[in-house]
């Protein structure tokens, strides 16, 4: 309860917004968000097995190319209160997910002007957020691999939706990795070390991995799997949450993503288990944000469910099923939701 | 677990802001944030008990005069979750609390341009959000005297903190009567009723309502009772939201305030029950705005409670115990904090 007190999740009806409104995008912090009265006194340092290290400052990085991507970012823990038994982390229901434009210059050009030795395996990421988890202090740091840090789309960033950073979205700087879950996109972002071994900080290696035993290595959460959700229709009830509708036609709206720049190929929508396709609207914001889609529902009196499921061009799809997961990571389960139509 | 994925408190790390940024003042919505694609569209309709109803769009209300107020606005049942048992709304613990600069016209031109007949004895205003609360179906509505409504500093407002309101905070226009718990202050207002008897819509008499036990009539929910929160010293761990300080001085900072526009007078700082005043920073921002205060403490190793407890110019000073409410409403005890000093 502390936890969900804290952080806290798209509501699902903002879903017909393209771009998530301010406040509404999801948050996850693993500690405090920094306090940081002054941006001008912030560095962000490069060092490791680099040629030149060097540290900049948010105005110098803001003169270096600037570009902006809409990119969906969900919490690799989201839909985890619905994995039985529940890790007794953050209680995510649906909606730990947000889409926002973000503003930055490409990592690549810090990375190259530092010129990483070649024997680098990792870059490592570090934020200004430093806590305890299981008796560890550190500060919040994640590596990625040389390859994708030197790629196009992975971004510094100093803006979300033409506006200053908010304070708990990494102000004054942060990482943004499109089409991976959350957890890579540092936030306060004031060290990048190149490493010549994997990174074996806390976050990379003690959490956000895979597993459905407790003793076993695990593998990494990476990508974003396939999903989508829905808005629910009609009126909600305060205390249950269920829907009540209106019989007749009905359009449903939702969203749709895949993680690694994976298009979604379509959305279904079932109705009381029988599955119809629905209608995908085109990617015109880029490959790394969510897709609107559309169906028509003729809704009958009576108790219904709905849900929706959408298929990437990997041939992935929504389980019906939560996969199971010991901490709870990358549940794309099909969202469903109780009706009653009247 | 639902209602508290969907509505938030502030981060008590962010009180060190005067103004609490965008996204982190609390949310609590009864309904759907309606979805709002046409504001140029929207009416506030005024009728009921008036001599001349009429209806205003948000263009014309920005041509009446404006006015800007800094307002501190509390949740009701903000700390319900520290009250045994524990009522099954949102389960709020400290926080549901924010901040924010609210632009907008005062209601009293609106009234006096529709002109109440005589006997009037509230005037209820409605939202757009709509939806079931134990089977009754209703728009969300609240009434308000006519001396309070006619009052200077109850805002029909269109802008928070500059810009226009996010949606999940009532846009395009709301209503904001400062010195009251939140739910007073109506979001997505289309509608003004002047009445002739009490109103009796389901979130005026069925909740919001100071009650010990089920039977009872009770006593309306109205003003915000004084109250004070810390920011949390040293660093958390995720888990528990424990805290660890270093050994020596630490400035401790928080906030506080009162209802009705009754200034605070004193902050306490409590340290392992022992109470020092704390140093209460002047009313800069108005009279509706919570205030800064600090304090000094010399951290010993060992584990210690920390507490902050604020008086006000009535003399209402916060209770050591929370006042037991059916509802969980109006928990203003004092603020405490565990710390491990190292």
């Amino acid at each position: 309860m502390r936890l969900a007190n804290r952080n806290h999740g798209a509501l699902l009806e903002t879903l017909r917004h393209d771009v998530t409104p301010a406040g509404l995008h999801y948050l996850l912090n693993h500690f405090d968000v920094p306090y940081v009265p002054d941006a001008a006194a912030w560095r962000l340092d490069i060092g490791g097995r680099v040629r030149a290290p060097f540290s900049l400052s948010i105005d110098e990085m803001q003169h270096l190319p600037q570009k902006t991507l809409r990119v969906t970012l969900e919490c690799a823990g989201s839909g985890r209160a619905e994995i039985s038994p529940r890790w007794p982390s953050m209680p995510w229901m649906h909606g730990a997910v947000g889409t926002a434009e973000w503003t930055g210059t490409p990592l690549r050009y810090v990375l190259e002007r530092a010129v990483l030795d070649t024997d680098v395996v990792e870059v490592a990421f570090f934020g200004a957020d430093r806590g305890f988890d299981k008796g560890i202090e550190h500060s919040y740091g994640r590596s990625l691999k040389p390859e994708l840090a030197l790629g196009d789309d992975v971004l510094l960033v100093h803006a979300m939706n033409g506006q200053p950073l908010p304070p708990q979205h990494g102000f004054p700087l942060r990482l943004i990795v499109p089409g991976w879950y959350g957890m890579a996109s540092v936030k306060w972002l004031n060290r990048i070390e190149a490493l010549a071994q994997p990174f074996d900080g806390y976050q990379q290696v003690e959490t956000y991995v895979y597993k459905t035993t407790p003793r076993e290595r695990g593998t990494p959460v990476t990508h974003t799997r396939v999903k989508s959700l829905m808005v629910p229709p009609g009126l909600p009830d305060w205390w249950s949450g269920r829907r009540m509708v209106e019989a007749g036609p009905v359009t449903l709206h939702g969203r749709a993503w895949s993680g690694g720049g994976v298009p979604v190929t379509k959305v279904e929508v079932g109705v009381d288990g029988l599955w119809t396709q629905a209608q995908l609207d085109p990617a015109v914001a880029g490959p790394h944000a969510w897709r609107s889609w559309q169906f028509t529902w003729t809704a009958a009196k009576g108790e219904h469910e709905l849900a929706c499921r959408a298929t990437d061009a990997n041939g992935q799809t929504q389980p019906l099923e939560a996969p199971f997961d010991r901490g709870g990571f990358g549940n794309n389960m099909v969202h469903r939701l109780q009706v009653t139509v009247r």
